[in-house]
């Protein structure tokens, strides 16, 4: 699958749906929340609803009409949306803040801290991220992601798929872009990574989306690499 | 030794001198390139200059009277200076790159790796250093550093100990300043980070300089914490 190309320095991970099972981990959150509260509601279409005002939220940052904001705040303002059309505009300020971090306690999918526990010997590993600084360094420590750098669109100020979300991590290694490789989920990602001159290793997650999955089960375009999950990556890429 | 004060989130440490022993590993590594090129000096002295340049260098930038630059750009324009002072201007770029690259190959002091491996278990440690990022990852990869988060003067654009450097870790980590602690070896460094509300603890390394040491053999501020190694830092923080 490798073409020929560069030597990589450092792999550089999408993280939501790409390491990252974001939405069952939610679903079992937020249902295990209502159910101490006693809070009725069909929790996974609210976790899917809550996914939902993801891009555009970063769509009104990355336009410009809005000045820089971290997705903790964009989370947080999505959720409290969310809560007053079910009717749970009574929730507290605690309460707030601990749903909001449910994206610091998301649960990884089960080839990842192997995968890159053997990938880490021979890359640079770390995350390329809509996720600001705060919110990676605690999903990393929770789930036991052994990142060596933590980059993003907050240390880029700009949201992927931006071109300098891309520019600015390889800028931060001090390398060429086209030292560093995009690990993701999404196509599009993958596209974007690729059109500043990144490697890109597409890894499938079909069920990212549950049963609304409707895109990125298989590769799109003419990715450097395509594996099965981080493990095949790591043997790809001759990691021991 | 504690104070009555918040508890802490994130633990950020000064690198160069409190990490890592920078001068017996610059004088090892210059030594045995001089050996190997035939190549004669005072390689202690040669390292001594190479940081005597440090600050001043820091300075132009922290001054404004230079935009940001990256401490790999400064390091190498203080060692292409002390070349032609020292009659190799004839040494080419690759060697230039490679010994630029002596501060990407630091030893830690020998209480470091286990220190940080047991503090990580209750805290997020992070770096809070005037490298930049591509250095302060690759030198944490080579020595083995278990960091969270690389943070620094890059991520701040500001060069320590200017108060943006101490406050923008803090606002990266989504905390307030007095949920950080600053932990260094330099009374300066964490006089700093206290006018700007982080906690502070002091680790002697009463040999950084060797014989040159002239300051920082104790404690002189009133410091959260005091103690003589990563190892007993870790005990008073009450970490297994």
């Amino acid at each position: 699958m490798a073409k020929s190309t560069p030597s990589v320095d450092a792999l550089l991970f999408d993280v939501f749906g790409t390491v990252v099972d974001w939405r069952s981990s939610i679903i079992a959150e937020l249902t295990e929340f209502g159910r101490a509260r006693g809070l009725e509601a069909d929790w996974a279409k609210f976790t899917d609803a809550w996914r939902g005002l993801y891009q555009p939220s970063m769509e009104e940052v990355r336009s410009g009409r809005r000045a820089w904001t971290i997705l903790d705040v964009l989370h947080r303002e999505s959720l409290d949306t969310l809560l007053a059309q079910h009717g749970f505009g009574g929730l507290g300020e605690a309460d707030r803040v601990h749903l909001t971090q449910v994206w610091h306690r998301l649960r990884s999918w089960p080839d990842v801290v192997a995968g890159l526990t053997r990938l880490k010997t021979k890359f640079i590993i770390g995350t390329l991220s809509n996720g600001n600084v705060g919110l990676l360094t605690r999903l990393g420590k929770n789930v036991g992601l052994p990142w060596d750098v933590v980059l993003g669109a907050e240390t880029a100020r700009a949201y992927k798929p931006l071109p300098e979300a891309y520019r600015a991590a390889a800028r931060l290694l001090n390398v060429e872009p086209a030292r560093v490789m995009l690990v993701a989920a999404h196509n599009g990602d993958l596209a974007a990574a690729a059109r500043e001159g990144l490697q890109t290793a597409f890894i499938p997650r079909p069920t990212e989306y549950g049963p609304h999955q409707k895109v990125d089960f298989k590769a799109e375009g003419d990715w450097t690499y395509v594996a099965g999950d981080f493990g095949k990556l790591a043997d790809q890429l001759g990691c021991a």
